[in-house]
């Protein structure tokens, strides 16, 4: 009989509930508030409640789930499967793997959210059949996951896949982690937004200044005004896209992945970002490192954290 | 019976063989003459005769041996353990694979020099027992190595490690590689000694005028002067740490590797190349990346190669 697996997306507000199949298919999922005020002992007890309930609702018997997996928000020990602090939810110190197989009798695996959501995309999204993956969330900040040969890379500290935080200006805009000029500071909706108040402040002509006295700043209005050939929005696009091309010529030269995935709220300008982010990677990459190399959408949207946290057990039986 | 292995580091003048325990510890080893010029079938042939005379030099019968790998400069097809065509070896696609698993009868396996020479580090040198590692060898050029969980990083078209060219420097000096400003331009010999000479040919004064007139311009020189305070050396090598600094800082959020181990000629300044080095590791880097990560140098010298190749038939019998 085919097995299946269960992965468990934890956000402040929400956990999401997948179960897929072995080949990283989506057969229900189910969402929940997070409650995380109500304790972590009562946290997870209603999470082995929901995956029991989502095993049923898809009409698996329990017998057949595999493996549980879990993306979480914060710092953790992920050898031991344990919690050390999570962002948003005040759960501390917490032996999320023991408690959740005394209570389900599978084996749990837990990992960090973003490097999860690439291990989403990797298995079943975008990259499905790519070994070598680097995954570019592009939201507030500017997160990502890296995978070499199907595999998610930790590192010693767990800050692989932080490439937000590679610096892109030496003297550039002071950043969340206290650096200047991350990339972040560039080509996230944030540094983005930071841009265009910049150039709206200093009295360029702009199509933005109607959306900015509205409260309607966004990456929307910012695409859409390019879409218009605004040309401060146009700027702002392309130093965003430069940043990004430059990030992605140095990672074709640290792993020289075969794909290049990016997702994240920005991502859904589509064409109008994909389009100057492939010209800008052409010009800055070694042509020999970028030779074949695809930068694609992200395909899973919401559902890759649960799909990827599923993966996280797959992964683990070979 | 304790397993041996033997490692090839094949070169334009010489051909390195090296026998080594399971441990990597080095039993034996050989050199002989490359004669690239007398082709292939000979040149392999010759290779697979060392191996045996190194098997017997060693007191090791050839049942003991088992595996053979061969660290090559050039383009190959690791998969297939093919040659597509070497650097200063007049060789092209030769099935090296092939040819020498039929003549010694034990696994044969192939890879790049510079990722063999990191595996070597990485298993029995300066990273024994760290799984995820960058080597950074400092020579002509700027070349590396990427560790991840023990096993070398090859990426899609075998440029994974070539971080000599991540750029520094927007509109700095012209590459090799045809860009503008990699590291290489400012941190390998090649890069410090166009710095000094650039220093001299502006008319700053600096105890290097003396060496650049004997033809005697080198790192030795460049750090011997510096001991001496001579502000333009200081300049040059602050300079470089300064880009390898950066270098390292940008890695340690890709892979965040719990080592860099830093190899080639310009390392045997010793201190005086990693102390501004760790400094400026300390400066640029994320202090969540960096806690902990040393900065090692190699330890295994010209046996780097030898011994890495050998690594490569150990790895693959997991």
């Amino acid at each position: 009989m085919d097995k299946c697996y269960i992965g468990i997306d934890l956000g402040g507000t929400s956990m999401k509930l997948g179960i897929v199949d072995e080949n990283g298919k989506l057969l229900d999922k189910l969402e929940k508030p997070t409650r995380g005020e109500e304790g972590a002992e009562t946290g997870l007890a209603r999470m082995a409640e929901h995956a029991r309930e989502l095993a049923e609702m898809s009409g698996q018997p329990w017998s057949r789930v595999a493996g549980l997996g879990i993306g979480l928000p914060g710092f953790l020990d992920i050898e031991r499967g344990e919690i050390i602090r999570l962002t948003n939810i005040p759960w501390e110190r917490v032996p999320v793997r023991t408690v959740l197989e005394a209570k389900l009798g599978v084996p749990v695996v837990i990992d960090n959210d973003a490097n999860v959501a690439a291990l989403g995309e990797a298995w079943s999204g975008a990259g499905t059949g790519i070994g070598d993956i680097v995954c570019i969330t592009l939201g507030t900040g500017v997160g990502g996951g890296v995978i070499v040969d199907g595999r998610l890379v930790h590192g010693v500290s767990g800050m692989a896949g932080e490439i937000g935080h590679i610096c892109m200006e030496e003297n550039g805009a002071l950043c969340g982690c206290g650096k200047r000029g991350c990339v972040e500071t560039i080509a996230s909706a944030t540094g983005m937004m930071r841009l265009v108040k910049e150039g709206l402040a200093a009295g360029r002509q702009s199509l933005l200044h109607q959306p900015a006295q509205q409260g309607e700043l966004n990456t929307r209005t910012l695409f859409a005004a390019a879409e218009q050939q605004d040309v401060l929005a146009l700027e702002v696009i392309d130093r965003a896209t430069d940043a990004l091309g430059r990030l992605m010529a140095i990672l074709s030269v640290v792993n020289n992945p075969a794909a290049f995935i990016v997702g994240g709220g920005v991502s859904r300008a589509g064409e109008r970002l994909f389009t100057p982010l492939r010209q800008s990677y052409a010009q800055h990459a070694l042509a020999a490192a970028a030779r074949g190399v695809q930068i694609l959408p992200a395909q899973l949207g919401n559902d890759a954290g649960m799909i990827g946290a599923a993966a996280l057990t797959v992964r683990r039986e070979h």
